[in-house]
């Protein structure tokens, strides 16, 4: 499927960011944490915080707020971060070089495994701890990498053949960031990454703040 | 401000992905397209490529489908990407050297007119065309830029105190692409970029594929 319908997907977009504040919070040692906090930090309005969070089946309760270490373990179940997920990335130029050493992804249980590059001066080489492998040890590898998701940084015009590489050889769920739209078998989910997005929320935001009056 | 509200915010992280396609039809000589046609494309219901595109004023017509010339002039109207933005980028790493390559941000007008960044090894090189300087220099140097908008990839501890230099130098649009929470003043648009936010929906695909049952 190159793009499966989710419902509440803003909703899920917006659960990173309230994981990230709530682990602050228990981290400072709270035991609740109001809904009206978390809309302040992320500025946001409470009802939204509110409804973004019951999709992951916890309630606050009045004057206390969110019990915080339920609330938690909720969203990262509701996410399947409670368990690891192994990933290869494939083309470790700079984009996925990045990606490798984005220290956030560990705390979602997202461990890159190995690297995979065409690039004979990037094999061989270890980039923010991962090794890089050439793209024709894909095959031979990945079954012992016990990795099914995949993060595709390669250049665009190679994106379609690797993906089909990629699906051949086990891989059944791609996080796409070419601007390429991937054909793939309905068995493989695919996210897609436009970086364009951000810039058109920019772009709108300094129109409106300019006057369009929006 | 943190975060602007902006009404039709998934409309508008849609657009990007239309006017590619839109591009791309008017590149093949297409006089007309059709919503349906669009929303096969990028897997969506036609009901909603409709509701979106209103939001630019242009509506289709019935059997022919949307003027391609006047769509692709409204979306670029619309998001202000029918004017140049220069931009400057704050941290020439991985992720900051990824961004200056990024192909698509030129044909949205975008244009990174010079990098800045601490590490000696960087100052004084060329990365995808664009000169690297000392942070150091940014004073000195942004006035004659004439960019107001900057994007922020330094290291996540870094942020608010580059963030602060920017602002008191002239900058007033943040594309953020650290997990920081930035504090500014009212009159400055920031846009963060989480990229667990596509993590969180290719894990909550694959859960459901896999039968969780939403």
């Amino acid at each position: 499927m190159a793009r499966m319908k989710v419902s509440n997907a803003p909703s899920i977009r917006r659960l990173p960011s309230y994981l990230h504040i709530i682990r602050q919070s228990r981290a400072s040692g709270d035991f609740y944490i109001s809904g009206t906090v978390i809309a302040q930090e992320l500025n946001l309005e409470p009802i939204q915080v509110r409804k973004d969070l019951s999709i992951t089946g916890i309630v606050g309760k009045p004057k206390k707020g969110y019990p915080v270490e339920a609330l938690v373990a909720a969203i990262e179940r509701y996410l399947g971060w409670d368990r690891p997920t192994n990933a290869i990335v494939v083309g470790a130029g700079n984009l996925g070089s990045a990606l490798m050493g984005y220290p956030e992804f560990q705390q979602h249980g997202l461990k890159i495994v190995a690297a995979f590059d065409q690039n004979p001066v990037k094999v061989g080489t270890m980039i923010h701890g991962v090794q890089v492998y050439h793209t024709d040890k894909l095959e031979d590898m990945l079954p012992g990498l016990q990795a099914h998701t995949a993060i595709l940084a390669v250049p665009s015009d190679h994106a379609q053949v690797c993906v089909e590489r990629l699906v051949a050889a086990g891989i059944n769920a791609v996080w796409n960031f070419t601007n390429q739209k991937l054909r793939t078998p309905d068995k493989v989910v695919v996210q897609r990454e436009d970086l364009s997005s951000g810039f058109a929320m920019l772009s709108v935001m300094t129109q409106i703040r300019d006057g369009r009056g929006d």
